[in-house]
């Protein structure tokens, strides 16, 4: 009788790992199926991680980017100890990428491409490919570079122009002079509006000299979009520092929520102070205790879709920060529409349910009007903190809710007191 | 004496689009920055932006696919008003894409790429491209793509395989055979897998009979990636249906974002119902008014947070949906310190507030078990819904936010109902 014990093949790889058995982690990896590594990989340990690393030799990691963003999570000094392991040349080239900040041309660039000099021809060009096939063949070529003697970028050729050229042809009579090119600090944004409106696989990154010093590709700008969109909506709901994974250190993702929290908590036992003031007001009219998470709720929801339609606008640059009284102006038509529709909602509620229409009318008011304060707030608050330089995907939600959430309290409770005698009847 | 009438981007192109005028529509967007010219259409009405598309011929406009995007976005009549006026052959390459859902392989394929019967040799590719220079011009041409007589795939090569052999090689006898294909039906997950394990730019796409009907490319499968990425940051936030903008009409975008609070305001009422069993015992507490907005929506934060990470768990095919109680058991880790420590600050704050431990012990600590409750909730809903093939970005917040409320407000009402001597002290 055999007993057969299921094994997930994350263990599997820990074993493995465990056993230093590069030879076992080659086979382990080339028979996984491509969903599976992410997954598998994920839910390692640090340390595994750190370690898989290790053991794979560089031609083995699936590419020397990714190496590189792996690198940039791991602290300076465990970094330094994986870079020493790996062959010199490719160390320099990470060490050299990573002085760059991760969303410009220079943190995205790659340093692998075609650069001849503008004395050669078409044959030249051929015969250096026909001599280094092997070197080239992990090359992502798309694009032959043509410089000047000083190293300054004067021209570019498509692989097809080679095709198509007698080999006699000088490079720079087909070449495209003065192609478009951009800085290593050139951001993100600027990229994605290049790669916009230009039909381009790459375009030439210069240092501040105006040599070529790499090539920044679509794809690499489509993908770093795709994680700042991803950053955006986790910072946004409190996930500070971009990826939490469920395989991170419990205390860590313990205390990297906590930062976020603890500071909401603040907040919101300021905004949640304005009812103290009140409180013979409620001891009155009891049934407002009901209504004020309501009013904090729909509010939060209401003001929050306007930051989300703010923030989306500003990542597209389709709002500049100092179009406040545009987007206050367009804002306040759709808060004023669904203010006045909740609050008709919540009104007939509350007046239905406790037999009062005064009831209902502060209720209602009060909801009608603080929508309006909550759209108006939302659309406005990303862009009034871009303009000082904060984080608007990290900052908008606590400083909108706090706001809306005093203005709503006081809105209905303030309310209730003017018109006691008819609501608490 | 002059005066000079400052005109905004927008309102000139609406001028030149009121005349009709193609010619000056064409220099419009050449002097045109890149930046700007997202922005300026963004604040065109929708029917200027039509008007737009119509008068731009299709080889000015910027490209085949984004009109297929743009056409997707207009309603039916609409769009085949339009493609009544596209030439016939580029049209019925239009409708035919259009037939498959925008996240797979068929949606987001190009139907442009250079394809040879198995006969042919090197001599007769480039012979081919040669006499086509100008129509491959427009071509985005990484591989070139062997058939057998019937249309199926059987090889493929890089264009600068096609550089290193000599004329007379025949196509078989060099290309890659049997390549990495996918189906039109192939999901963006699993295209973002393949992409993600394999560094090509393109991978060839088969309909049901296995024959060779596109290809799609790394860069848009990354770009759809990036664009679904802020699709769940808005629908999270109750933009409902993807990308509104500014520009939009007024009644639908206040019809879009509505449809989503109604639900909410209604999920908000019947969650604040609980508080309507327990008016004697915050009649005779008053402080509680205060602290149930505190309690709902910290544990719609910490709720929240959980979500996030689940999200972009599912999408990163990090989680599968069954794994609920790896999850579960991950997220109570996380949730037991975090409800500890907001728990014993909330506590305190009562207790320091009224000045009685009793009522600090009775908010403390159903702020520390709801904390627990919503961190598990909010880890678990998503991988529940997509079970149930909802989908987790829009409905998760509304659905957790309704039961944390309500576990909320029966845990702080109910501790206190049972120490009513000791809180109303």
């Amino acid at each position: 009788m055999t007993t057969t014990l299921y094994q997930e093949p994350w263990e599997e790889l820990e074993a493995i790992l465990g056993a230093d058995d590069v030879q076992r982690l080659k086979v382990y990896f080339e028979e996984l199926s491509p969903g599976e590594t992410a997954r598998v990989i994920s839910r390692l340990r640090e340390d595994d991680q750190e370690r898989l690393l290790t053991l794979l030799s560089p031609e083995d990691a699936s590419g020397l980017d990714e190496q590189v963003d792996l690198l940039g999570k791991l602290d300076a000094q465990k970094s330094a100890a994986i870079l020493r392991e790996m062959e010199v040349e490719e160390a320099d080239e990470v060490r050299q990428l990573s002085q760059f900040a991760p969303d410009t041309a220079g943190g995205l660039m790659i340093t692998e491409y075609l650069v001849y000099p503008d004395s050669f021809k078409i044959g030249d060009v051929l015969e250096d490919l026909r001599e280094h096939t092997d070197l080239y063949a992990k090359y992502d070529i798309q694009y032959v570079y043509v410089t000047s003697s000083n190293g300054e970028l004067i021209g570019v050729l498509r692989l097809r122009d080679l095709l198509l050229s007698p080999r006699e042809t000088p490079l720079t009579q087909i070449m495209i002079s003065r192609p478009v090119q951009v800085r290593t600090v050139t951001t993100l944004d600027d990229l994605q509006h290049l790669f916009d409106r230009h039909a381009y696989f790459g375009i030439p990154v210069a240092d501040e000299q105006g040599r070529l010093v790499g090539v920044v590709r679509r794809d690499d700008v489509e993908e770093a979009i795709g994680e700042r969109a991803d950053r955006t909506f986790l910072k946004f709901t409190g996930i500070v520092g971009g990826e939490e994974l469920r395989s991170m250190a419990l205390p860590l993702r313990a205390y990297r929520r906590l930062s976020w929290l603890s500071i909401n908590i603040v907040l919101n036992i300021v905004a949640a102070s304005v009812i103290t003031f009140y409180q013979d007001t409620i001891a009155a009219v009891i049934a407002l205790a009901v209504f004020l998470p309501i009013i904090s709720d729909m509010s939060g929801c209401s003001g929050n879709q306007a930051v989300a339609v703010s923030l989306r606008e500003l990542t597209l640059g389709l709002v500049r920060p100092y179009e406040v009284l545009r987007v206050l102006l367009k804002e306040a038509g759709v808060g004023i529409i669904n203010g006045l529709l909740l609050g008709v909602l919540l009104g007939s509620v509350a007046w239905a349910w406790w037999g009062n229409p005064y009831l209902g009318l502060v209720v209602g008011g009060a909801m009608a009007l603080n929508t309006v304060v909550a759209v108006g707030l939302g659309g406005t608050i990303p862009l009034l903190l871009r303009r000082m330089r904060m984080d608007p995907a990290l900052a908008s939600g606590p400083i909108l809710t706090t706001v809306t959430d005093m203005c709503g309290f006081f809105l209905v409770l303030s309310f209730a007191t003017a018109a006691l005698p008819w609501v608490a009847g």
